[in-house]
């Protein structure tokens, strides 16, 4: 007996080259949720226009992204979809018609609007403010019932969630509401151990890095800053070297957080170990990543079918959609 | 020798059955602007959904508009395009591109919006306020380069010509600034003889209806109000009935003036007159609006057709525009 698998939709921005945060935060729940659903992942090339920077990048950064994303495991083989979101225009087919049921205070009255608004209050135009009903387009299209989410970003959902059952009220049981699937999306601070590394505050640590790569960005880290002395106990739970390694020293982490409170092992000691486990760690993602990178057409054919695939299922919600609403149909 | 003819893009909502006043304000123009241009003529059913109305009659609507505008002389025979906004969704992808060069400001703070929210207070949606964005995207989707618009309605061209010109100053000399072709929209009385004709008020008069009910609905039409008796003379100045003999009874009506005002005629005559004369005029109309009703199918290959010609103008603006922004191509 085989049961029917529920269906992740999540997607994320085209950002170019993914760094610790990104793996950490999303990739690697990505990859794990290949194992009880079927994913769909999506790089959300509209979503990056909100912002009109660096759009002459998209192409660049859709492709490096898709490399890091296939290289670390995301798994078209395993039925996995993966496409680019305005490769599928029946998105934004779909979010003007939510546009139509979604009232506009709703969206000013978001905490993630007003944080926009601050972040950059001389580009508040209207593709801005109607981001969470392109999300909700997003969602809905493709008939995802479970969305991983962090606790913090649950409101987003939510809001999808209600725009889904206004929608229905009005035109009958055609979206399916997503369920909220919650995920610890882990939180990485950048090499400056003060804000969350980010490639545009340039305090992050890019995966496809080589060793050496790693190793200077890592031994740039900041750590316990009340250590000033080789000689001085650190304090491991304030130290961003020691949260990583955590991650990436998992069998010797008891031993640093001793050496570290006795003075045992120095920062530098202590930064070269995690470049080192970070390299290795990396090594066949690396390897894996050289190999698609060297055919970049096999890369664009996995979007290209990941987008075909995607339509198809696009394509019964939207005319799902239409109907509902009443709209005459194309002949 | 032959110029290059100016192409005109005009739309209009899916109000079913039209009116002596949609007859006046707009299809008279629509037909007589196909002697110069290139004409694209569109049935706005997305623009029909901002107030969430009547969604369920969208389709016989679309198809008795369009019964009204084929035999009203408006001729894909002749070059003119007419289609269904909804059947070329490139509108909406370039709805959504705009958007994002539309600051919210611009939109909240035209006259028109702020007339809607009075209309709809409780529907104040997110699609609502991007109704001009729509617009622009209807009109610079199809390169139309001339836009037909009464006085009144030249700011909506105006933030049209805005928004093309924000574009192309962000990403290079893509889309077309139409020019406004300052036309005369006649404003056309209901038989209350106080508001302008509409459906929506009850107060009109249908093209095709037979001449009995033409002659029903003009017998209820408001006079002059300070006529009371028969024996009274007239003030055609301020009778909307005499509006309507200078459109329908255009060779009699000095006679009709001169009538009126020295009693020679009274209303209820001056009335079956129009009536008469009404009736006539829209009597060729009728024998072609029966024979296209007579194969409702050719009245939506009409429209398939047309949406297939619109499409082929709207990849190439949309695919021009998407490589100006940069976001990857669907291989």
């Amino acid at each position: 007996m085989t049961e029917q698998r529920h269906r992740v939709f999540s997607g994320a921005r085209p950002t170019g080259r993914q760094h610790l945060g990104n793996y950490l935060g999303a990739i690697r729940n990505y990859v794990a949720l290949q194992d009880d659903y079927d994913c769909i992942y999506c790089v959300v090339d509209l979503h990056a226009l909100t912002t009109l920077s660096d759009t002459d990048k998209l192409r660049t950064w859709t492709y490096e992204m898709t490399l890091d994303w296939l290289a670390a495991g995301i798994d078209p083989d395993r039925g996995t979809i993966l496409f680019v979101q305005s490769h599928v225009p029946q998105v934004v087919e779909l979010h003007l018609l939510l546009s139509m049921v979604t009232p506009l205070g709703w969206l000013t009255r978001l905490p993630t609007f007003k944080e926009k608004v601050r972040q950059q209050p001389d580009n508040v135009n209207y593709g801005l403010v109607g981001y969470p009903v392109l999300m909700a387009a997003d969602i809905t299209l493709y008939k995802a019932d479970t969305v991983p989410v962090g606790v913090d970003q649950a409101p987003h959902l939510e809001f999808t969630r209600e725009i889904v059952r206004r929608f229905n009220r009005l035109f009958g049981d055609v979206l399916v509401e997503p369920q909220a699937k919650y995920t610890e999306f882990t939180k990485v601070l950048g090499i400056d151990g003060k804000q969350k590394m980010s490639k545009s505050l340039n305090n992050h640590i890019e995966i496809a890095s080589p060793p050496e790569e790693i190793q200077g960005r890592v031994m740039q880290m900041m750590t316990d800053p009340a250590r000033r002395y080789r000689s001085d106990p650190g304090h491991p739970e304030v130290c961003n070297v020691y949260s990583l390694h955590k991650f990436f020293s998992a069998d010797e982490v008891g031993q640093i957080e001793h050496d570290c409170r006795n003075a045992g092992i120095g920062c530098v000691q202590c930064k070269r170990k995690l470049a080192q486990n970070i390299a290795d760690y990396f090594a066949p993602f690396r390897e894996r990543r050289a190999e698609w990178d060297a055919h970049p057409d096999d890369v664009w054919d996995v979007l290209a079918d990941g987008a075909r695939r995607a339509s198809a299922i696009a394509e019964e919600t939207i005319t799902a959609v239409k109907d509902a609403i009443g709209l005459p149909e194309r002949r």
